[in-house]
């Protein structure tokens, strides 16, 4: 079987948004609201998509961090949360992770529900930008916007790439985006950051690592996921 | 024209989630985990919709109280938190609102992401159920699961009770909710019991009300909403 083309999420998957509480902090908010905002800037996006009628990642992440202020009387206290979100680096395990799967042959992308700036910035503040192939934003392709997890998120990045769903590997620290991939036929890889439980409710992963290191081991030490040999949920 | 079937969202617009800050408190947790929490089910309830997969709200419910309370050593932590939503009371509005409205010969219907269980539980215990001539769940119609704002769940209330979407007027305490009804062709008001900005990216309300006394004084002050006499947005 063919290596999988890996496809990686963007926000909180490659970027690390703790800095975002001392952010909130910073403007006078508990710092547990950067854990709330992010929550809401996801419903508010699904919600938008589910109406059909969905919105950019930027607007919303400002349109929740102006109402989750709007107690607050700091002057330019939304700009500077929206400053430290265009600043965020990438996890510590990102670079070397990258270098790893880059090394072993692997084709990298990304596919984000921000924007395609973003993942670009970030990448190349990290130096890794040349090993990736492409940067997907839902923003940008067929999918009209359609936030994942849509089907037609996942659909537009299999025509983007000319692969079928088979070929492509999710990597994502987000349960809603291995469910969404898994559901589209995709290959799937959990990072669990948080070590909080997998939900049952959503499709497991194939793989789980704590980090892209750990992923980049699995994914080189044997045959490739779904070839047979490979445990599942290791 | 005639009155509009006046159509409530349950959580959070008829019932009071403030005590479940407390709740998370007695188990350790920061009060605003509450926040997070229900942030956090209506995300997931939204994205498994949008992955074609939808679950029950009490699924996602007790999911989410058990990752949040991953890190606590409380035992029984997840089922006290469980056990305040399940004994909620409604807003201190909802029973003179209430009484206004059903008094003034409006038909009043519950349409809910969550179970019709919940909403009979609180609307009896509250002593307003016999005002209530249907309640409807997404879990329970041809929505077949789908939650709001998802066109489907707005259509299938239109479905259970024979109506067209303009005979329809959608309350709730969610933005999402009402653009999602708005989408659907709804009249729609807001309950803005937050004092926070209404979101620019969604489908402005009708009506808009601190709380349901407000709302009863402005359908039964003057002509129906829609009618060309009635201030929108006022």
């Amino acid at each position: 079987m063919e290596q999988p083309v890996i496809v990686f999420d963007v926000n909180e998957t490659l970027s690390d948004l703790a800095p975002l509480a001392q952010r909130f902090a910073d403007v006078g908010a508990d710092p547990r609201t950067a854990r709330i905002w992010f929550g809401e800037v996801l419903r508010d996006g699904f919600a938008l998509t589910l109406a059909g009628t969905p919105v950019p990642f930027a607007t919303l992440a400002a349109e929740r961090a102006r109402a989750l202020l709007a107690g607050s009387d700091v002057d330019g206290g939304v700009e500077h949360v929206l400053e430290g979100l265009r600043g965020l680096a990438v996890h510590r395990d990102v670079v070397p992770g990258i270098a790893a799967l880059s090394g072993a042959g692997f084709r990298l992308v990304t596919l984000t529900n921000g924007a395609t700036a973003t993942a670009e910035r970030l990448l190349g503040d990290a130096g890794v930008l040349p090993a990736f192939e492409r940067l997907l934003s839902v923003e940008e392709t067929d999918a009209a916007g359609a936030w994942k997890p849509s089907p037609a998120a996942y659909r537009s990045a299999e025509h983007a790439l000319g692969l079928p769903p088979e070929r492509l590997l999710l990597v994502a620290v987000h349960p809603w985006d291995v469910h969404g991939a898994a559901t589209a036929g995709w290959r799937t890889a959990w990072l669990d950051r948080r070590s909080e439980p997998y939900p049952v409710s959503m499709r497991q992963p194939d793989l789980r690592a704590a980090g892209l290191v750990g992923l980049a081991e699995q994914l080189t030490a044997g045959p490739p996921p779904g070839s047979g040999d490979q445990p599942a949920g290791a």
